[in-house]
């Protein structure tokens, strides 16, 4: 089969030139890059790179597996994930789910997905054991995975910490009785009001939903304020359903709703809800001030600007490639016998995971810093298990940092600072 | 290498067993599945699918190359296009250039896009004409490459269609001088705005925006009104941009904006108008009715809830597949040496191209169908070179169909109807 000096005698030009041309590098001119690439594939270059990908076990591919290219958090991530893959050198094979269990377990067992070197899951239907089991061996990254006992290495948006800052900000505008808004938390809304670490002692909390509804009981509780179970509806957080379902809510209320602000435990959410509280009459931020969480494009271009818990994703896509990265390059250096680096990461958080209380932006109280407390003891509890093949090192629970973006369009301006 | 007989003899079960559990298939038990892919992975299986990759040429990845995975179009086109592969039985990989050629000639000239089956190249920097000479002899769609001799195939937006059927709209609605608003098209306004036919005889229109103005010019042609060159307003269609633009000609305007309508040349263009209006004390659809391009989601979620030309883009999805699929399977029988269908398809627009004109929602005037000249000329008159391997078929331009999405919040109540 064809090598790099086979096209270059072919071509006549320098092995370096043909190895700059086939890596898009600029400094060829194009007559020269097309004389090669067509030099390459006569000679049958591509076959060669299945021989190698066949030598080496890696053809420089990872597997991006979200629930939806089109919605506004999935298509931010994945775009931030793509950049920081191809910083890496790597390529991303990004396939979406569409909300499916059964498209996931195909997309974790099917024959292409063995072919990529690494796997990262966003958020799925299925549990972190299960996702393990299926993609046992191959380096894999879950993403908000919040089960108490975490087997792989796990990037989390700050479901806790945002949640604790969205709430405090909501407190420090003047707002005394917020509404939690989005997602299925009803198990143990009461348990978690109550006290979210004794909670956390009895049930792990595991969900999203949870982890969200615990920091900002914590919030509450901080401020002299304590969550009632009323305040908590869960309601699957699309755009359209929360706009009915807080529509009719305000409606019911005859122009005295319950509620002076709203906390959309999704940008999604926090939009539909503006949406119907206008539908209903009330105004933003007038009647209602509203803060959501993800930070998403739409929220931005929404009118009124929505503020919100800007998940810092540019930091959050450099964690998962880079941990994913750390694992590819483990099962390197453990496949060639040298020594690895198996030292617990455990709580680890001086790097790109350092910043886990997040930054508080425009009109932002205190309390940085703080609550991180269920997320790290997940991390701590974590049964060491391999990462990948061949490897005894720890997973690693990393949290993503973010922003308080508050905005006067969606909740006022401050009348009170705790 | 393993055989899956190999796999279901270590594994205990059947070979059909092993392939239903590989592909993903729901009738495997997960207890089972997982059996089977751990004994894959320890009988290195995944280096046997490099071997397939090596022996067949093929891996079943179809690379798609997209400007931004954030932006609205992208996103919802990708996810379209991904679930049109997925249903092919493919994969895609899919990577953005972020708006950069250089990043588009490396994607294109890499090593990993040569070992994908075929590629989709949305809207370049590149021309078609550097697309083909880097991909050369790979199966490759190009999307909205309106060059006027195509060489490869090509699925375009509804440019010429969509525009003229916006325009018509808005002077149903009693708009008397509407602003064409985005993208770059300064240098032949005069021409295009004078005779869009004349204008394409004397230098083709070349660009998406060329023939979104040139359909626009011909619908107020066709009403009795003529474009006037200080009716294109060129400005980079980001909602930033394009908010402050028409914030700063809404207020130089001193409460007399001097139009009634806006054709935003892109969803996001129309949305950032809306906003630089509002900023300017100017009301939508009372002082000034809107209409968008695209159809994205962001248009159903904005406040007012924009009207657009509403591309149909599971429809366009499938056509790139099929188009796609079509090349794969055409390069496949000649490879084997077999007859092939290499009969001219030019002008072939029956099957899922069918909906050339579109149809026309709530509201909506007629004028279905027409105007689809440019577009089709240039398919008509493309050299018949060859589309993929060893293949001599002419290229194919095919048009998306779309749906004109009129909504009162942005277009008002129809006044007169044409």
């Amino acid at each position: 089969m064809a090598t790099l000096l086979d096209i270059a005698r072919a071509a006549g030009v320098s092995k370096m030139t043909v190895s700059n041309a086939l890596r898009g590098k600029s400094n060829v001119s194009e007559a020269t890059r097309a004389r090669i690439i067509q030099t390459a594939q006569r000679l049958n270059y591509q076959t060669n790179l299945a021989a190698r990908a066949l030598s080496s076990g890696r053809n420089g591919i990872l597997e991006f597996i979200i629930q939806d290219l089109d919605s506004p958090f999935y298509s931010k991530l994945a775009k931030e994930v793509s950049r920081a893959a191809e910083a890496n050198g790597m390529q991303m094979l990004i396939r979406q789910s569409l909300y499916s269990a059964e498209s996931e377990k195909s997309a974790l067992s099917s024959t292409n997905s063995l072919f990529c070197d690494g796997l990262i899951l966003a958020t799925p239907q299925l549990s972190g054991a299960e996702a393990r089991t299926l993609a046992q061996s191959r380096p894999l990254i879950l993403i908000d995975d919040c089960s108490p006992d975490p087997q792989l290495a796990t990037v989390n948006t700050p479901n806790y910490e945002g949640a604790y800052q969205a709430i405090a900000h909501l407190l420090s505008v003047g707002v005394r009785r917020p509404l939690l808004l989005g997602g299925t938390f009803i198990d143990d809304i009461d348990a978690i009001a109550a006290d979210s670490d004794s909670a956390s002692a009895a049930r792990p909390l595991r969900t999203v939903c949870e982890l969200r509804v615990a920091g900002a009981a914590q919030a509450l509780r901080d401020h002299g304020f304590e969550l009632e179970p009323a305040q908590c509806l869960p309601v699957d957080w699309t755009y359209e359903l929360t706009r009915t379902v807080i529509r009719e809510m305000a409606e019911r209320a005859h122009g005295d709703f319950l509620f002076d602000g709203i906390f959309g435990m999704s940008d999604v959410a926090a939009l539909g809800a503006i949406r119907g509280l206008e539908d209903a009459g009330l105004q933003v931020p007038d009647d209602v001030k509203i803060i959501g969480f993800d930070g998403v494009t739409y929220g931005d271009i929404a009118t009124p600007s929505l503020s919100t818990i800007d998940i810092d994703m540019t930091a959050m896509a450099n964690m998962i490639v880079s941990r994913l990265m750390e694992q590819l390059n483990r099962t390197d250096t453990a496949d060639s016998g040298a020594d690895y680096d198996s030292a617990p990461r455990n709580g680890d958080h001086s790097g790109d995971g350092g910043n886990i209380g997040g930054t508080v932006g425009v009109g932002g109280s205190g309390n940085n810093g703080v609550h991180g407390g269920n997320v790290h003891n997940n991390a701590a509890s974590a049964t060491r298990t391999a990462a990948a093949n061949s490897t005894d090192s720890a997973p690693t629970v990393d949290v993503a940092p973010f922003t308080l973006r508050a905005r006067e369009s969606t909740l006022g301006r401050a009348t009170r600072i705790h």
